[in-house]
């Protein structure tokens, strides 16, 4: 009804770990041009598109990650997460990723470049197992492609 | 101009590998509860939406994927590819996906469960160092991700 | 009651894998000296005396098994599979088989030799996980065996 | 002649290894429940079918198991044995299982669950490549296999 | 009421294997000086305290421990035990534990010197996976704290 | 003397690592439904009963970690830590934890679950090779255990 | 003599795996320009030079070639095979090559670029063992090398 | 020219990373007595001997060492870093490292010990592969080496 | 003196483990054909010859072997033992060995067969980094140089 | 022109590692019954054949394999290089084996057995990855084959 | 005293292993463009600025440079080693190596290139174990930082 | 007869590889505090004792070794060998040494050492696998086992 209250948008916290504050200038031919203020703007007008509200946020420090998914789970956000070099080794995101799906909740794990394709290190992920799903390899078009994913898969439960 | 025929709309070769036919039946809690034919209706609205014609095709054997990779090169098609079963030993798939990016087409990925989350067989992908990227864990769904995501990395070329 | 008609005997698909059509003649010592036509007649008196049915089908192409497993399930008939070499590496062939074991069907893997006492890559098998029991060693009587156990297998369901 | 005195019925040594005491108390969803008397029983009956003799005998004792392997080779006697847990470590009992099978003596290797489909560990058999063939996850019912198939490879030989 | 008869106390079987019967004078440094009479006291004294009843048994044979779990099982008894070398390869002893806790019963693994800190093959236990719990690298007083935590576990139950 | 100031009761150190604040909501089944606060008056009332100070602190940050280890060689304080998601990879921890146990203080590596019965990757500990002992297994109890466990190791120097 | 019936030639076939019918458009630094007519031609003037017949077929398909080294046992024809990327995972390929050697026929493995110098998967080949010898990293050329190879160990026999 | 300003001394971060605070007493056997003030003097006089000006800094969190090399690049300083137990696992830190020797800036790997001589982790570094060069096993008169190889390694540039 | 009582001669323990009882029947182109009272009368030669006592004890009992080990720490006896496939596994016989170097005696491991030119498995002893040394390769009479050894290792203490 | 002086005809080393010297009586089963002098013939006629000039070259001593690579590429002569036992380990001869293919010369690595069908450790060549090709399995006429092949390759230079 | 004879200035071997003769024309993007008799010049002037005499050797031959670390030992001469490829596989010079520093002189291992960022291969080295320390990457500017080395790690002494 | 003359003793080549010549002052723990002169002589007696006549060589050089023992199956020699660090990755030592035992003479692998109880890459010999057999961990004393090892492998012969 036109005088009710709009129902609030549903939120989507997109998480961004080490180094990709640098985005743009790391390495161009892997990750692109776009730097994080682009990255920003890229997610926030994905999310109106799709009618959902998104806040992007960037750490190099492992434990920010974690209280970041430990604030998902308390606020019921749905999370889009690239763990950037923490994918390879911080079981300790790992296991607040999977406090995130433990929950209901949709987790995405997103990657700029295509792992699968790179260094040997770069092809294990120990976020993966915990994780809804992963989109990787479509630069930074793919966080639009991961929202897309979790506003299906949040549709789907 | 208002009287030119209309531009053809662009292609994308949607292919799948071995037992996907047997999609809704097999181990739904991981596959979901469509079948092949819902798949390529789902696959269908979403070329509608983007504007692209999309052609589905199922095949157990590994020559016809092969060929049907090669018909991708030659007629200058993108690809969205699950390989299935496949992903994880055929190399011959392997290296006609090769041919598909080399030859500066795109070509995705898709997994409808999360390999990374099964058997540690599933985690290893022969296809993944030559795809453009890859959408895995989002169901049926991830063929429309995939789509979008060709779609735009084919629009960045 | 003698004017009713007799219950139909179940029946068994006996599937062969790659190069076994060439038995009798390939190393006869590793698989004995009867060849393919010799093998379906002992099938075909091991079952006469189980009072089943059983097909014998064999094929070089994997995707003719799995074409053979989804029949076996579409028409509810128990497997004996020798998947020859496929053994070592067709993850098709195994999800195709789990297929038939995940619809509550008995399939048996049987092998003419004993790959646990041959070269390194036989002693491993993709489709043991998803089989319900193997046997192994027996020369071709081991079909005559697995047929037992297809039998009793199934009775206990 | 009808005054002959019978020939002697074969006579097969069936041995099972540790914790095989416990049937059908121990996880009854992986073994059955079936006691261990209930297995000696079993085998009788097959064993009259086959017309053989057979002796069950059980030991948690890896010496008593490679001493009842020494007795077949000095009486003659075919095996089936069931290793249990000496299947993935004991090189002693492999040790004498190949003096069984190296006497010209058959030797069968059973068990009850499909180790194939189990922990890791339980996919290795320091036994089966000493052992004529191998006869796995038919449950108890795999022990009555097991002497057709000795029944059967001896009569080959 | 005062003049019931007093509740039996629980009782714990508490089993140490092969070379603990040298304890004292093995390697001191890593296994402490105190003998193995002197262990069976302090666990005396600890079950005093914690008004249970313990008996302590030792040895080398591998059987003699199995059984003792089986007895453990037989009785619904809780167990300690320290599998000395057994606890790198003996299934037989892991899958008789795993009877133990499988039915319902608290496990404790003890060690007195650190396996974790000492040769490569010392820190892979096959016990482990079937144990309530570990306790190590307290000397002997590590079994009082084993005891310690069977009657904590136990409540809990 | 009866007008002396009492001795000062000794201090341990209780640390815990990622995400264990998120204890009693996580895994329940896993890691128990006693929440951080239960965890301190529960560690409280086992250091009272041995005469001991305790102070809990918990962090999801590494350094942080690593601060409180240097803290207790400065002020010479025995030690227990949950590592939780650091067991597995945590040098820096490890490093630390050497110093304390390096200075002749005991440090003790506690676990709420038995991690050698869970993942794969669960099954390694960096730390354990510097630590006292470890104490796995025993849910929240596992903590007095620990305490225990000190106050006797610290004894024994 | 010269009214004699000239001596038939001997024949060979060659045999060309999946992806091989791209050659000249495929990778051509790594795989040469000449097109699969063009290695057609060239096999036939080393074939004509040598006196030999050469009939050269390629397929995606691994039956296919399953096929033809049956059809070569049969007809006891030598065989050159190219097997691409069935190399590095086609037992069934390899159990049918090694019925070409084990009927002592002539089996030379030919790979176009150096697979020894490429990624680490190319680097092992199934075929290899059951081969008569290789002949790697000539380009084209190497078919004629190999031609050259079959006709001498051909007659070295 | 006399009356000129001189030219600024070039500079250089000296970052070190966790529990390198405790330099003098950890370990004083593999790391040697120089505690980390002395340290900093060392590396201010070797700094002054070549003319340059270095900065040391210290800390035990990921996160400050990864947002020092990024300020290393956007103030275009040369880096000389002991990684310590981040060595062996910090792909952020890794990743870090390679935009500065990505940008065209000198990067110096310095260990005290020799990692090479100790345990098996530390013989790998995840850093290794990014920097421009190692220098370990020279205590902490490996820092001036570094130094050296800084300013060198700048000059050739 | 020549009224005094001749020293005692020194006396040394032979053990054999499992399966050596069948020594001279087993495999005798690898064991060779003197069987185990062969063995007994050369080891008794070597002795007299060498001025030793020697008593040779065979079992396929690992808690045999132990006690004997244990008999020989207890009175100050140097071994020879070929724990034959004990060899491989039996951590049990291992730590028993240790404590017999432990206490200064000679423990000398005899192989009769080469094992590190057999199977795989067979390459490694866990026996070997406690024992003295190593004879292997040279039949029943690497016994009596066994003996030679201990002989002359005992004297160079 | 007819009193021009002729072209001088290319030369090429061959270059024949440890234990070559034996070939004739070494495993004759294994590399034939054609002795170093033999082979030296072979190459001569086979360079008459090709019009260029071989040189044969033989030595256990890895410095002159070393140096005779150098001189190939002072020379600018192609080679042909049977390293032998250095073929599994001598990366010194790698390392001038690469010095002649980055020099843009032609390096053939030729092998008279197949070392893909021997033990594992012949399995893997240090030298491949830096030669042009290898030729394997065809005994002593591998050299030939060698030979042709580095004259076809040079001409496509 | 004026009139005394100057103290002789300090000696140090400087080793070069196999290919290093080549330098200057070898992959010049690696090893850089100075060559042997400039890496002699520049290790000359930087041991004057250090007030030491070196020599530098170079030899292909494995057996020259054990000779030399010899000769090292006796003459009690420091080293600086660069062992190039035998780096990766010779335990001879390891083992003379560990000779030098087992006398208690200084061993530095250096090279030119940064080994960790090459080949798999390159990046084990089986000299640091037994090195006094690393110096790598700096190219023939390493040998000078090497020098420092040598004379600071002497003076410490 | 008496005036026939003497058999010509046979002769023995015990053969010594690197670093063996610094006997007395390499690690006199490990190797003890007999020189290489010493060795010889106590070779010499051996040899005297046993009739034989033994010449002792020792060379840094791997191609001096295998050129002995391309003199000793010429010459009909048997061998007494000492790899020394050859022992872990010579193969063309172990293709000179299979020369030997192929030619049926003997070949002892002697160690001063016991190399299974040291560094990892010390437990493995590529020689083991073709040598007649081992003798381990007697010190110099090994060398007269492995002479009556030889004359008793020869006699039975």
């Amino acid at each position: 009804m036109s005088d009710a209250a709009p129902a609030p948008r549903p939120e989507v916290l997109v998480l961004n770990g080490p180094n990709l504050s640098r985005l743009g200038s790391r390495e161009p031919d892997v990750y692109g041009r776009t730097d994080h203020d682009g990255l920003v703007a890229l997610v926030a007008r994905a999310a109106d598109e799709l009618g959902v509200r998104a806040e992007v946020r960037q750490s190099d420090d492992e434990s920010d990650l974690v209280a970041w998914l430990h604030e998902a789970v308390d606020r019921g956000l749905h999370v889009v997460v690239n763990p950037a070099a923490f994918t390879h080794y911080s079981y300790a995101l790992r296991d607040a990723a999977a406090l995130v799906t433990g929950a209901g909740l949709v987790l995405v794990e997103v990657h700029i470049s295509n792992p699968g394709a790179r260094e040997q290190f770069r092809r294990h992920s120990v976020v993966t197992p915990v994780a809804t799903g992963v989109v990787a390899g479509f630069g930074v078009a793919g966080y639009a492609l991961a929202l897309h994913a979790v506003v299906g898969a949040a549709a789907a439960r």
